[in-house]
């Protein structure tokens, strides 16, 4: 038995969730299959319904919801809604520990932050980075920002929503930086995969076709970026796959094929504009890692 | 004993490289590890020396170098340089697979495809999707079209470059349009990889820690392409993770993140002009799979 987690099974934590989206109803399902008694509330009061099925308590009022568990779980559609839920209840911080994983930005989980501390509650902010579905496996990675403390005391009730449960500093921005920081990526690849899609539909053949390429494609620079990450954080430029020069001109090759097949040439050419300028500021023969400095260093953008 | 396979033991087929950068050198190589004779020329002969001590016979010219084996396989800086070299070696093409790896486009393909057969000679254009030390592993993909027959015939010793070696179609444009197609993927990952860790490093993270999130992530987003090549396929739009709304939303506080710790903008303001204008012709509702359109149908671009 491992003493240094809380013996969930005799007394298990009661939870609230607030908020039963389609995210917040996985929550709370989580919650209750792992034995806690769970207390869960919704504007629309019909979407508590399955979950009171599996055993949830269907709370009166937002107060009641929040009164009756030590940690109060909060995943609603944005930053307005939490506040315009929670400044009311400010009363009932004290003690408790407020997780919310509805999406925003760092300044507004800095801000939500800064009112629980005046309330004297104790705030996590959270990044759900899975699909609804996805809730509970091992694939699914949740990102916590705030006190450690606050984390510990109910890491093993949060640890039911995805074994990728991670708490990633005080901070409590970090959690949303990172949201949108991979977010970003998940847009960059989705992105990438319609353009080629188009191309390649324009010229007769399908996604489905596309994809096992496609699959082996990002698989591959996975396998990438830990090499990329050293370069990053050391400031090495060499390059590990191709040249500037060499990415340049087959950026080339992507402009062309898109603009004669008639698609979209949007993103292509601000690849190409990044690795340009990077090839002017004397970057040719470096790698990739290079065009870190476009982002770094932002040039004026007109829309 | 597979019957099907040519007895590369017993009677391995001879092989031409021409070309002996960093690529080339790694696909002489394989064939010379595979047990067949190999002959090599590049512009500069000192690059044949590491070839030559492993067996490989370096030829005085182009002509002598096609002229040693029925199968040629030309990797070269681009479609200029392929054009250069062969030009004057169109009588020697009959009879002969010529296999070009140069990186260039469909329309390039298909240009030295006709002259190929105006010389009565058979030709499979080929894109490498891997870096030179990759070649002949598992992992290596090696995409051709072309005649069907002479990837047939010589399918065992091109196999010897990587598992993943594919003959994609007749149309010689087949393999630069999916080379293009997931170099786009790559750019798109690679780009939000950096832009990832610009923001997260103008926030004090480092791109080491930032690294095995993204890992998954794009492992993750690997695994819904399947999904979402159904949709784009048949032209279902449901949300498979979220809505175009919800995707927007997001997006702004990628904006908003980035412009508030001075990174560049200018990826994120391109993902949310497409997700924009795909909402606005009436896809809030609808899953990231309608934004194909705004790849299908391009805007006019400015630059």
């Amino acid at each position: 038995m491992n003493t240094e987690r809380r013996p969930r099974t005799d007394h298990p934590t009661p939870v609230t969730v607030v908020g039963l989206g389609l995210m917040g109803r996985a929550l709370a399902e989580a919650f209750l299959r792992g034995g806690h008694p769970t207390t869960v509330w919704n504007r629309s009061p019909e979407k508590a319904a399955p979950l009171v099925a599996l055993g949830a308590e269907l709370a009166g009022s937002p107060r009641d919801a929040v009164a009756a568990s030590p940690l109060v779980v909060v995943c609603v559609s944005d930053h307005g809604a939490v506040r315009d839920l929670l400044d009311p209840l400010g009363d009932l911080l004290d003690g408790r520990v407020l997780a919310n994983l509805t999406s925003g930005t760092s300044a507004q989980a800095r801000e939500t932050a800064g009112w629980a501390a005046r309330h004297g509650g104790s705030y996590l902010d959270g990044a759900i980075m899975t699909v609804p579905q996805a809730i509970g496996t091992a694939g699914a990675v949740l990102l916590y920002s705030g006190p450690r403390s606050a984390f510990e005391e109910h890491e093993p009730v949060l640890r039911l929503l995805g074994a990728g449960t991670t708490h990633l500093g005080e901070d409590h921005g970090l959690s949303a930086l990172h949201d949108v920081a991979l977010l970003g990526m998940m847009w960059g690849a989705l992105n990438g995969f319609l353009q080629g899609t188009a191309l390649l539909g324009a010229a007769g053949v399908g996604a489905a076709a596309f994809t096992p390429y496609a699959d082996t494609l990002l698989t591959t620079v996975a396998g990438w970026l830990p090499a990329y990450a050293r370069q990053l954080d050391d400031g090495s430029r060499q390059p590990l796959d191709a040249t500037l020069d060499t990415h340049l001109a087959a950026i080339e090759h992507l402009v062309e094929e898109n603009e004669s097949l008639g698609v979209s040439t949007e993103l292509p050419r601000l690849f190409r504009a990044l690795v340009d300028r990077a090839v002017a500021s004397g970057h040719g023969d470096s790698g990739y890692a290079a065009v870190i400095e476009q982002f770094r260093r932002p040039v004026e953008v007109r829309s």
